[in-house]
């Protein structure tokens, strides 16, 4: 993991500033002298910057973020505890951590990041620009706002905008950790329960009926034992990301998820969209209900140069992670087609 | 509202027994000389005996529950808390509330007890049986214990057993109720919090995408304001339960839900539902996550008699609550078929 520092406050949209950040990324693969070989990943919610930790099968030779051919680069996003600046963090003005006075920030301050750190690293152009789930919340976000800085763009189960029903998810995750007691204490650990809660829930989502249908099932004919497989599943997937993650950074992120809208303040969705004139693929699974494919195909139609594609797979919304090979086959052809 | 009151210990499933059952319905119309007109309806999770207050313009005239032409029957089930024996209730063994100390009870029990209120009605045959949802839980374990009973079976937006996925929804509900730290007092208010928040997680799975993008889009270019109206509506909706149920209740239901499966000691699910071999018509709606269409036509195909339908809707599970138009198009004719 590589470290950025920006010693200079950095203004935030909805106001305030946070008096300096830090900027945690990695790359993979080596920077081409041309600087024409840039690959960006935009992570979702609890990922990090290590792609090739939370993207099994993907960051490797002959797949699709090859490192022998691309500079593949990462960055943690704004308000996480993966190493760039969040509630975790000490605030150099009071010398305490943040916790719940982390200033409420957007999407778009966690794009302006992105290219505060590209600038940073000397990398004008990016030849191809990937986000899923809320990694695609950035890529869209990027894409509108500079579009002349990238070449292609891959977007995978994702939207324009928080919807009703994201913001619903995200929201009811917000109950979970606030109705626990510790969280107000401004500790590591607090609010650690609701956290559980809160990706016990997020999972239901990520998987839906048929991924749960398929690998949760119990043994036949179970009698008396209240403890089924999915309910152990369920507690164990919660207490895993407590392990890993802390209730304020999740909270300070779900904020920025729900502001997310590319056309505000831009004459809404629709002309934000149009602005993004490079070759783009949209792709969508067949069984996400969190973004659901005839929206995704929507979202497809108002990109003016975007081509539609729906992964088969019983996972859910976490098909992106897992069918790493459908998503080559789909996006090797996409990525090299205007290679010689 | 009608009481019945069962003055004998009745024996549960799993072990133990409750001295005593109160059990809470309500009928519409008249019974007809001939006791040939009962139409049974089973009701779902936090719905009570009252058809026509859960149920909008099903009970009426001309519709498919009408009570010019049927006597309907609605009981609450076991471990509720609209009059039916449960966790708020009195022990008469120690005089005080059961609250957390309520035996754990099974499907086959809530059916059981349904039997018991026929039986002392006298109601022997069963024109037609009527269960959405968890109701129809309720129905197919019916329908299978006392094929002879019944005329014709309907099932809406169901299941032959709890599958793991609605065990693991079930399951992130009990994880945000039991974090509650107030749930371990035993008053009727205990777990309030958590209840909100499971009720929350609930509607997320009866609306979906389409349910939430449909009524709760935010005004345009909506800003500053972390309020949204997605926001609002979930915080609304768990309160509103808080106001008419309990934790206590809800908890012990999700648990009995969880043990609902027809095949466990009869061979299996499909030897199970060979024995429904009356006219039975099961009916999906297109955007159920819960119970998805798909599995919904397994369903149908299972059942020797039955045919299948699917409701086409935006409104998800709660489709079935919604659409009752649509339902008294699809049922009125399968319910009238055999009258002259």
């Amino acid at each position: 993991m590589n470290i950025y520092h920006h010693n200079k406050p950095f203004d935030l949209e909805l106001g305030g500033s946070l008096p300096e950040l830090t900027i945690a990324y990695h790359t993979y693969g080596t920077l081409s002298p041309e600087r024409d070989n840039v690959v960006w990943v935009c992570h979702a919610l609890t990922a990090n910057s290590d792609v090739a930790d939370w993207w099994p099968h993907t960051v490797e030779k002959g797949r699709f973020l090859d490192p022998e051919k691309y500079f593949i680069i990462c960055a943690n996003i704004l308000g996480s505890c993966y190493g760039t600046t969040g509630p975790l963090h000490k605030n150099p003005l009071t010398g305490k951590g943040y916790y719940r006075s982390f200033p409420r920030y957007t999407m778009r301050d966690i794009v302006r990041v992105h290219q505060i750190l590209a600038d940073a690293l000397g990398i004008e152009k990016i030849k191809i620009l990937v986000g899923s789930s809320v990694g695609g919340f950035q890529a869209i976000e990027w894409a509108v706002e500079q579009p002349e800085r990238f070449g292609k763009l891959i977007l995978i189960a994702t939207d324009a905008k928080a919807s009703p029903w994201t913001i619903a998810i995200d929201e009811t995750q917000r109950m979970a950790i606030l109705a626990d007691p510790t969280y107000v204490l401004d500790i590591p650990e607090g609010g650690s329960e609701g956290l559980a809660t809160a990706r016990a829930l997020a999972l239901l989502t990520y998987r839906g009926a048929k991924g749960y249908n398929l690998t949760q099932q119990d043994p036949d004919d179970l009698y008396t034992d209240p403890i089924h497989r999915a309910c152990t599943y369920q507690r164990y997937q919660g207490q895993k990301l407590v392990r890993r993650f802390d209730a304020y950074s999740y909270l300070a992120i779900l904020q920025s998820f729900d502001t997310h809208n590319v056309g505000r303040g831009r004459g809404g969705i629709p002309a934000a969209l149009s602005k993004i004139t490079m070759p783009t693929m949209v792709v969508g699974i067949t069984t996400d209900i969190v973004f659901i494919p005839e929206e995704m195909r929507e979202l497809a139609d108002l990109i003016p140069n975007a081509q539609y594609f729906e992964i088969d797979s019983p996972f859910g919304h976490d098909g992106f992670l897992v069918e790493a090979d459908l998503l080559n086959t789909l996006l090797i052809p996409f990525m090299t087609d205007d290679e010689p």
